[in-house]
């Protein structure tokens, strides 16, 4: 069951829990280069991205973000930092939504500009809070108080977020969203259970910093699949050292692992034993890879299951069931097969071709 | 806080609450080949697993067992579905457990006859519930009553383990451990909260039939996160389609990333920008596998964090808390750096041999 929250617009996205979890990533071009991020912003689209962030740091990324909003395919946040100034020029450059970190935009003045402003273009603001950015003091008098230290970063994470929420409502603001991220899954699972039983902000969900993809989309499924799992979270963003468009597609395999995305066609493959006399592994692999780009653009498929099998013996029976199926035959060929039955002998590359063809079909 | 359970030994593991959450895989070769079967034993063993499944099904399985078990580096369950009788001949060929599947093996004169035979032999037994051989009458009659799917799913797994065990009690078994999977992650994890709160017997955490390396991870963290961090678990089994040693490198990322394992050296890596002149992202994973590899062979370094920048302008100083750094330069050469210091420069191949001869100081 869903966590019941608020619901806005973010562009031509809906955000809360009238609305599906949906997937962010962030440009790692310069903002200040139109054509670079641009680009990277199709990409990003083709990929299966809903949203993107980019950073707005000087008046350089903001003359960009004019042509950059006009032409993006994306609804775009504006990630503000120390130069709160940027988010009032963002917004009038045609960004969807302005990003702050509590722990950094505090002086209120500014606030209350800012909150004037999203007002009267009608946007939504993020209250993105940082373990990096939080009062150091403050969780270390925590400790030494026997406050376990990641209880004592999960309460400042809720806290910073809390204050400037608070903030931001006296000034008109009510259209929120809020994270609350750290490096740590712990800690970071932590603050989101305890901020999603607080308020009902829409959850920005993910880890900052969890590293290169094998290992950031280990340690982001283990931290988002248990909070999904109870309804937690509203959009979503796997940060990872690699291209943003692996964010996505990070994104889009721990949504189909909760059961929030279909995650059709399913493909169901063997374990393989002394039998198998092909590569079942890359096969599986590469069919895998042909499914998620063809996902990733927003295509339908007719197919259900889909079976990759090592070889002949058991191959097309045991995957009867299957829409269709391929296994290896004993001097390492491959053979395609549709309903358990035997449709044609093919080489690998053939093979993957004709799997493209079935899935637009 | 760690879930309250029994305690025993499965050879030369304890399994409970009182003990590390330990790793298990299973050999996909044949019982029946003993070479094989060691040769994969002593992979896995190197690669950090503590306890491996084997099949047993036939008499020739058995025959191998005898030298299996005597010479294997790791204790040893067997695995019994269709042929109760093989059972009672693994625990004499020197089988540390059993696994019984609840859904198939109900014989309760066999049962008896287990339970005897384990008792003598001071060894325990795994009831191992699998949602593919539950009875399907049972669970389509409550969907009819207006249970959820998935609900329906997870109560029959919870059922049939909890009636094997309460089987298994009455002829006085009592060191047992239990497993309840589906390649379902919702119905997975609903189980196992289920039978945690119901009794309190160790459990063996894993889905079935996960998929490959890529998304059976993800699915496998995505259960297996929330479960760990509200600890519960206390062995586990990653099931892919791939080596058995893959599924061991993904038990050790899953437990570091609950910190549950000590995950040092942590590794620090830039997300690039458009000054970054070498491969990050490839160097990262590099440096990650050199100190998995490691790791898994029960070895222990005294670096604590290690930075992979791509570029020189911040790369040493920004990484000035990290024991050793590596940052690309302008003309894609490495650099190597010991807390912020430059030491050395490096080609691609002598860097990762410094890093290897580092870590084992």
């Amino acid at each position: 069951m869903r966590r019941k929250t608020r619901n806005f617009m973010l562009g031509n996205v809906g955000i809360g829990s009238n609305y599906p979890v949906s997937i962010q990533s962030m440009c790692n071009t310069a903002t200040s280069d139109a054509v670079a991020t641009l680009a990277q912003l199709r990409q990003l689209a083709n990929a299966g991205c809903q949203i993107s962030r980019v950073s707005v740091d000087k008046d350089e990324d903001i003359t960009a973000l004019y042509r950059i909003t006009a032409e993006s395919p994306l609804p775009l946040v504006a990630d503000i930092q120390f130069n709160a100034e940027m988010a009032l020029k963002a917004v009038d450059a045609g960004c969807a939504a302005i990003r702050l970190n509590p722990g950094i935009v505090r002086d209120e003045n500014m606030l209350k500009s800012i909150a004037r402003k999203v007002i009267s273009a009608n946007i939504p603001i993020r209250v993105g809070a940082n373990a990096g950015s939080l009062p150091r003091q403050e969780i270390e008098r925590k400790i030494q108080n026997g406050i376990p230290r990641e209880d004592a970063i999960a309460e400042e994470l809720c806290h910073a977020a809390y204050r400037q929420c608070q903030t931001l409502e006296q000034y008109g603001v009510h259209n929120i969203k809020v994270a609350l991220k750290c490096s740590d899954v712990r800690v970071t699972v932590k603050a989101c259970r305890r901020f999603a039983g607080m308020t009902g902000y829409p959850l920005h969900l993910g880890l900052t910093e969890a590293g290169t993809p094998q290992r950031g989309t280990v340690k982001s499924a283990a931290a988002l699949g248990g909070l999904l799992l109870d309804g937690i979270g509203d959009t979503m963003r796997i940060s990872l050292t690699a291209s943003p468009v692996e964010e996505v597609f990070a994104a889009i395999k721990i949504l189909e692992a909760c059961g929030i995305r279909d995650a059709l066609p399913e493909i169901v493959s063997c374990p393989s034993c002394g039998r198998t006399e092909i590569d079942l592994f890359g096969l599986t692999c590469d069919i895998e890879n042909i499914i998620q780009e063809f996902k990733a653009s927003g295509k339908r498929t007719g197919l259900k299951k889909i079976a990759v099998m090592g070889c002949p013996v058991n191959g097309p029976g045991e995957a009867r069931d299957a829409d269709l199926g391929i296994s290896g035959t004993k001097n390492g060929e491959l053979i395609i097969f549709r309903n358990g039955t035997v449709i044609r002998k093919a080489t690998r590359d053939e093979a993957l071709q004709f799997f493209i063809s079935e899935l637009e079909k």
